[in-house]
């Protein structure tokens, strides 16, 4: 890493701009779905991950985190974890019952377990508002302290978690990644989100883990809170202010929530350093509001080689 | 085909209720994504289609119709079509521009036409909603009598068709299909589910094509509009009036929302033939309402070999 | 498309290069594999076509040719369809009883038929070569004229037809396409390769359908009868007379192996037609001899639109 | 764990036969394959692996190890690994050699690595016998003892080491997994394999992991090594004294390869652990020839719960 001026850091000749990403609080919780294989948990997880790309217009944020082991999983059968992100716990709770609803207690053969410490003051209810579905017939098992819901369904029962447990999580880490082409900015990208596909604590809830549609907050419309964000749009160049490097034809983003500072950061760290080995990648940047709207920053400096724990 | 008593048809030795599917109207549209790979496309369309199973508590039903050549395609580029059902048209249209603005602008380099005609009546706008991201740089350009919107993002610009069309369609046709095990009803519907995947103008909307959740109207809860239909649930005989065989451990159903009669009829006729052929599938049947609630009845005799048209 | 010099073509700004791609002729058949579900289908196909990519140094050239519906095949389960090419009917013979003894017969579920004419001069033996295995269990069927093979294994029995129809088929088909970058050669070449991923008659047997190591005939080194093809290596330019656009930084090869002339023609149309629509993709050109070794030769030009039927 | 008789097991009301896996001495060998994408590195290792899942046939066993993060890879790329095994070393070479010519050297993008310490006499060629594709304008490069070949190709050029590492490893491991009918049998497979899928040191080079085709030593026409084990065959009861439970309807087989007793003992355990979970699988036995044949012994009994670090 060599610093070319004052501002400009780089990484395997990739200019790493001196910014940072800004982030916010979200609740968020962690959802464990078992299957009688892991290719029906993954069917399951997909659908109940779709259309929550951005609490700005979704329910929720929720992408899948990683593949379980049947060891690793309450009812030792394959399994997969989802992470949720959302404004406020209320949210969140409406956003799962739903979700969980229409998609994993439809869903052949699943089961859904918590995967958060519960707390008095913390927790959402999930199988416990499902278990109307049973219409009288659902039964409640209790083990230690946990409680499950079992929910007859045609193919036998469909096992719920009654409460759930929250953390105070992250939204919002993100990096921007700028190619000379737009194959190799995309080609950076998808490195970049394969690299960090199965990281614990964090999900990318963008297709694929990726964003081509970079926003700013606010618009000449009143009634539109986000809008394109001129700066970075290549056919914008000689319009706008632009943000670009002179010879960048693509940018991709990626979002980052996560359940922890660190995770979010161990994520951004890979990702970056993943992007950079692509050629053709010009700048790595983030996303921020000045500073003054989110309060988690992530300056891309702390993300290098060498810096802080590898 | 025999009738093994009045009521009883036979095909491939599996029993075929003499009964009916009871079915919904309901307004569709056609979205038809583009993308650079063929991979991206379907990255985007399974991102929009989730959370997507039943308009019962998701703001629409939808799924891929089928791929897409890119000889098919407005733009020449590989691509998927995608099939999404409301309640009435405004359900339509909000549901459509919230789900291509939040799955399908956001995700790399894609672009989303209309796939049905377009009456006066009949449109919904999609394009000429989504243009205000572009914050005043968007641009419309007109080819015949279709208007596009170039919305500048960061990978160059998202082409989103103005209007949509829409189609009177059908929601909820079904099958129920029963195995002698878990495994045989779960396969025998994989493998009916598989046989329609790429059938035009039909779409399976749950998880993998399947439910195994089938409901009743109603509830003894009175906030429940629906519930679990207890004379389907294996776990539940001996305890309510059941509707299973006395060997039946599982029940799985395949829901059909189409642009026709016709469509919905023939994708049911190739899945229910397809379910007979896995050993232990013991019966096939559909779920109705005594034929009050819904216009459209599709009687199995009538998907049978010999019967219409193959 | 523009006649740029009395060599050059033009196709959407992008050079096709006035040449020809020349190929071979080989002898050709076609399996059709069935499977409790298509996944499974999928799955013995995958293996079957493994280490098959050039008869240079492999037993056979093979592939998946495409997937077949439930009606399409023989037993009424889903299905795959492979076409193997090998250079002539003894080795095809060997190579595919070798490969569907070790990756059909052993795949869960699957059964296997020929998928061409069988005619008394052209016929290869399979299922009555791989019968042994039963161990004198074995039975046999007449239908028709087609005699099968039931070959008892642990989860029943291994279907598999006795003779299998061969065809003079064509090996060797190909495109050179070159991009800007690499990254945009590379997408340029997954989208002519996903353009022709389900085309009848036609396979590209290469990983994922594409080949970076393109080859001449012979080499300094006596006992190899193919190397590196100097004049499109990007790395070399300046060591050797280089075939290569000055701007050029990787270029990809498609072959195809087809049952017929028309076949290869129309897949070769469609690639080089999806080719040419990716960004930077800069020219389109095909391998030869210098058209005496191989007996077709396949124009470019006459790949062109408005050429020839569509 | 309960024992029902002197001879019987219990695990989850699962049998376990009182018997033993019995394997054999092979050399084996690590690829590492990098790609600009995993993506791209998973299909160069798949049709590496193709065709290769018995050594009484094939030229090697072989199938992915696992997926490697770019941190782990020697070139920072996304990765994966592959384990071969065959009878001797100079077997392993040959395959080795013509696998990676075929089907990595030819895929786009990828780079391939050694896996394994090197060592003077347990080493194979690999990288250095490719070269002789360059013609003359290979480079060799070397990174401490490491040497590398620079081979150049049309997308730039194919690093590949030198010299592999060998090691003495294990093949024919193996569970028989019998359902009460054949769906379960299928599933209890399926989640025994999907279990291991990702576990170090350890492979199933079968199809997807499972074999249905199991097999004796010799057979009655005197040309044949191996041929069907009738003893396990559901169609043959009645006609040939049979190992099958009275009420199983098919049995899939499991076979281990891999670098180590423990890794083998590990996986077998996993894998065993994951069937019996599944309803309807009634018995997990495994294949020995009387333990004369094969050097390794694995004890089901061993492979239980409690027994032995978890």
């Amino acid at each position: 890493m060599n610093a070319g001026s004052q501002q400009d850091l780089f990484l395997d000749n990739v200019r790493i701009a001196d910014t940072f990403a800004e982030a916010f609080p979200a609740t968020a919780t962690r959802l464990i779905v078992t299957a009688v294989s892991q290719r029906w948990a993954v069917i399951a997880a997909q659908v109940f991950c779709g259309n929550a790309t951005s609490v700005i217009a979704c329910d929720v944020e929720a992408a899948v985190e990683r593949t379980l082991a049947a060891s690793e999983t309450p009812d030792g059968r394959p399994g997969i974890s989802i992470l949720a992100f959302a404004f406020d716990r209320a949210a969140l709770e409406t956003a799962v019952q739903k979700r969980t609803g229409q998609c994993i207690l439809t869903c052949p053969s699943t089961a859904c377990f918590n995967g958060l410490p519960v707390t008095a003051d913390g927790q959402i209810t999930v199988g416990g508002s499902l278990r109307y579905f049973g219409d009288g017939y659902q039964q409640s098992k209790k083990l230690g302290k946990r409680r499950f819901w079992r929910i007859p369904v045609m193919d036998g029962e469909f096992v719920c978690e009654d409460k759930f447990g929250t953390a105070k999580g992250i939204a919002g880490g993100n990096l921007l990644i700028c190619g000379r082409t737009s194959a190799a900015a995309l080609l950076a990208a998808e490195r970049a989100a394969e690299a960090v596909a199965e990281f614990p604590d964090v999900i990318l809830p963008f297709p694929g883990g990726i964003v081509r549609s970079g926003s700013k907050v606010g618009s000449r419309y009143p009634a539109l809170r986000a809008s394109t964000n001129q700066a970075w749009c290549p056919g914008l160049r000689g319009l706008v202010d632009s943000e670009l490097p002179a010879d960048c034809q693509a940018t991709y983003e990626l979002v980052f929530d996560g359940l922890s500072e660190q995770a979010v950061t161990a994520a951004m760290k890979t990702a970056l350093q993943a992007a950079v080995t692509v050629p053709d990648c010009l700048l790595v940047s983030a996303g921020n509001y000045g500073g003054k709207l989110g309060r988690f920053h992530f300056h891309l400096k702390d993300l290098l080689p060498g810096i802080g724990p590898e």
